[in-house]
C-alpha cells in the first residue's frame, strides 16, 4: 500500500504498469515529461543516468521501463521529494531509481563530474513570478517558474554531470530555442536531435525536444513533426503510441 | 518572343502567369525559391525589396506577383544575370524588376545602407568544393556552394541592405540553423518566423524557412509544418496551393 498524503492520489503511469503518486494542489506530470521520457536515448542494458528538476519522479519512473541502468532524481522541493520517493518505493524500483533532495546547482560537486552517461531535465520554462502568485501556491511556482534554478543553471550542471559523448535531453518552449541552442553549444552541449510538436497540424509549435552530446561534433538534425491532436481533438496515432503504447 | 541561347527554355512559372528562362545545364530554380517567394511577408502596395544570389530571378518575378513595390535582384554570374534579365524584360515587367550583376558583398555601398523594406536570399548551401567540381560545371558549383559567397556575407550584407524594422528571409538546410540563428542575431536581424519544411511527415525536415527583423525584439515563433509530399508520394494540399494556386 502507498502511503498517501493529503490530496495525493495512486494515478496510473499510462502505458507503463507503475503508479504514480501525484496530487492536484502539489504537482502532477505533465505530457512534456512522458515525451522527454521517450526521446531521450539511452543506453539499454547498463550505465548511469540523472533527471534534474525531477518533480515527483515521473521521468525516472518511465526511464526505468527503457533502460536497466541507474537512474538518480534530483528534486529541491522536500514535498515533491518525498511524493518520489514513497513511487519508487511503491513500484519496488529502489534498487534501481534514487532520489536525491537538493539542488542541482549543488548537485555536481556532492557527486562529481563527468560521472553520468545521460542527463535529462524537464525544467521550469517561465521566468521569475510575482510575490503573489509564489504566495498563491509555492509548489507550483517553483516547478513552473526559474526561482530555484535559471536554464543556464540546468545546461551547466547538465554539462558537469556528463562523461565526454554523454547525452542531454531537454524539453522547453519554443521561445527559448535561440537560448537552449547558444547555451548548450557554450557549455560543450553539441545540439544533434530536435523536435518540434505541434498541438495540431496547423497550429505553432509549443514544445520542443532537443538532445545533444558533450564535445560532440556539429550536425543538428530536426526529427519529424509530432503532433499532438488531429483536427477533431483526439490525439494522434503517433502519441496515442507514445502514452498509450497502443499501435 | 523571348531570345533563348542554347539549350535554355522559357518554362511556365507555376500558378502565376508569367515565363522565365531556364537551362537544364547552367540552372534551374527549385523548389526552395518558390516557399521562400511565398513565405517572407512584403509590403503590399509599396516599398523597395532586394534579393540576394537572384540566380535566374525566379524570386524577384513570384514576389513581383505578391506588391506593387521595387525590386532588385543581384546575380553574380554574367550568365543567369543575363537569363534574369532577358525574363524580366519578357514579362513585362522592367518597371518592377531591376537586375543587377554584381557581387553582395559589395552591393551595399553602392546602393547605400539601409534602404531596403525587405531582403531575400536563397544562397548557396554547400561548403566550398573540389576543384573538379567546379571545372565539370561552373555554373552549379557556384549557385549550390560557398565559392563567392559564404553564409556570413549573405546575413551581413542583408543587414547593411535593410532598415531598421525592415525584414530579412532566408530558405537554408537544417544543418546550418545553430549558423543561421547565430549569424542572425549578430548581425542584428532578430529571428522571429521558423518553418521546417518535412519531405514527408514521417522524415527529418530537409529545408528552413526563416525571417527576422533589423533590430527586432526576441520572439521566434515556430510556424505549422510544411509537409511536401503525403505518403503515396503525392504533393500535398497546401504544397499543391503554394505551386499551382488550386484549393
Amino acid at each position: 500500500m502507498a502511503e498517501l498524503i493529503g490530496d495525493e492520489r495512486l494515478d496510473h503511469l499510462l502505458a507503463e504498469k507503475l503508479r504514480i503518486i501525484q496530487s492536484p494542489s502539489v504537482f502532477s506530470f505533465s505530457l512534456d515529461a512522458v515525451l522527454l521520457s521517450k526521446f531521450v536515448n539511452i543506453p539499454i542494458q547498463k550505465g548511469r543516468i540523472a533527471d534534474l528538476c525531477s518533480g515527483n519522479g515521473v521521468i525516472p519512473l518511465l526511464l526505468s521501463t527503457r533502460t536497466k541502468g541507474k537512474i538518480i532524481g534530483v528534486e529541491i522541493q522536500e514535498r515533491l521529494f518525498n511524493m518520489a520517493e514513497r513511487s519508487v518505493k511503491y513500484n519496488g524500483l529502489s534498487e534501481q531509481i534514487q532520489m536525491v533532495h537538493g539542488d542541482i546547482k549543488a548537485f555536481p560537486k556532492e557527486i562529481g563530474n563527468d560521472k553520468f552517461d545521460v542527463v535529462t531535465c524537464n525544467p521550469p520554462y517561465f521566468p521569475t513570478p510575482s510575490q503573489e502568485e509564489i504566495n498563491r501556491n509555492e509548489h507550483f511556482a517553483i516547478a513552473r517558474h526559474e526561482i530555484m534554478c535559471t536554464l543556464e543553471d540546468v545546461i551547466q550542471s547538465t554539462s558537469h554531470l556528463l562523461r565526454q559523448g554523454g547525452k542531454a535531453a531537454f524539453v522547453h518552449r519554443p521561445g527559448r530555442l535561440m537560448d537552449i541552442l547558444s547555451l548548450m553549444r557554450e557549455y560543450r552541449l553539441e545540439p544533434k536531435r530536435l523536435q518540434f510538436v505541434y498541438p495540431k497540424a496547423s497550429k505553432e509549435a509549443n514544445t520542443i525536444l532537443i538532445e545533444g552530446i558533450k564535445d560532440g561534433s556539429p550536425d543538428l538534425k530536426i526529427l519529424p513533426p509530432l503532433v499532438v491532436y488531429n483536427e477533431d481533438n483526439v490525439y494522434t496515432p503517433e502519441v496515442r503510441r507514445i502514452l498509450y503504447g497502443e499501435e
